[in-house]
């Protein structure tokens, strides 16, 4: 009758560690290298050691509807080539399940898009809430120099899919162009 | 198909108001005043003006389960005799959705209970993140001296339920001891 238990759990804003996380994942260059445009790029990143682009702190609840998931998610500060470091950005499993993200350090962008063919960018900086709707791919793009970090909630049983994401890649990317943060097509 | 677009909005950790909110809400005592146990404090309390116990800033989402409600929710400093100022507390309309409270402000705790019997509270300081499990009804208190201020999110349709809380009372009661806030049994 009762999937889970009342706790509470610091959370550190400047870090973006939280206490006890039930998982911790760090993704590394090698593990994204195909998404950044800069094939030349990303090799010269490799061979001087292979970057943690990204770490996610997590608390992982029943995989119920009613359920809430949350982490605290940390993208570096960083590019290959003239690309920002990204996460590597999925849909949710369950298709019609949003997600929040309150910005808590840093500056960047949320990307998003539709497997239709929109597209979205909400900008992130500290105190900052974005809602990532349901059914929208959403990958987190630091484009400052300190680490960009959020408090994230979704539902329980949203689960991720990062398949179709993964392969066919985003359709907009986020490069410094003059010195800016500029969103471009991403051409295939 | 889309139950809702993109968008991002600034929450304000220190006031707990939020951009552009979709609803305000604001509780004075006169409408809680049968839920402090000191009648005589309330009735004294009311005399010299109707003190807003809490506000609550939302976002409205669609009521769906997979959608995402979120608010800033600010209880003021204060008592009523020995009570603290406390939210008037209550059950998710749909019984198995959780809640997540992040406090930005302040210091206090949430005080939880459930149907059968069980009660829990967890204390409340800022960056700490407080789960509020499915079933387990809720009420904020605030037991330092300013405002105790959470960012919370919560499932599209879990809706709120008054009712029960609101006639029976909640089991336990936080109020002032010795000048430290202590827990103890609400003798009906």
């Amino acid at each position: 009758m009762y999937a889970s238990e009342p706790f509470s759990a610091a959370i550190d804003r400047e870090t973006g560690t939280l206490a006890s996380p039930d998982n911790i994942y760090e993704r590394p260059l090698s593990a994204m290298a195909a998404m950044y445009e800069d094939a030349e790029a990303v090799k010269a990143a490799l061979a001087g050691g292979d970057p943690i682009i990204y770490k996610v702190y997590e608390k992982n609840m029943p995989e119920l509807p009613g359920e809430l998931q949350w982490c605290m998610s940390v993208t570096m500060p960083g590019k290959i080539g003239r690309e920002y470091f990204m996460t590597k950005g999925h849909f949710h499993e369950v298709r019609d399940t949003a997600e929040i993200y309150l910005c808590t350090r840093g500056t960047g962008y949320m990307l998003m898009e539709t497997e239709d063919g929109r597209t979205d960018a909400q900008e992130m900086r500290p105190d900052v809430a974005v809602y990532v709707p349901a059914r929208w791919a959403h990958r987190s793009i630091n484009t400052g120099d300190e680490p960009l970090i959020s408090f994230c909630v979704y539902p329980g049983d949203a689960g991720h899919d990062y398949g179709s994401i993964e392969t066919a890649g985003f359709r907009k990317r986020i490069v410094e162009i003059d010195g800016k943060p500029a969103i471009i097509d991403n051409k295939p």
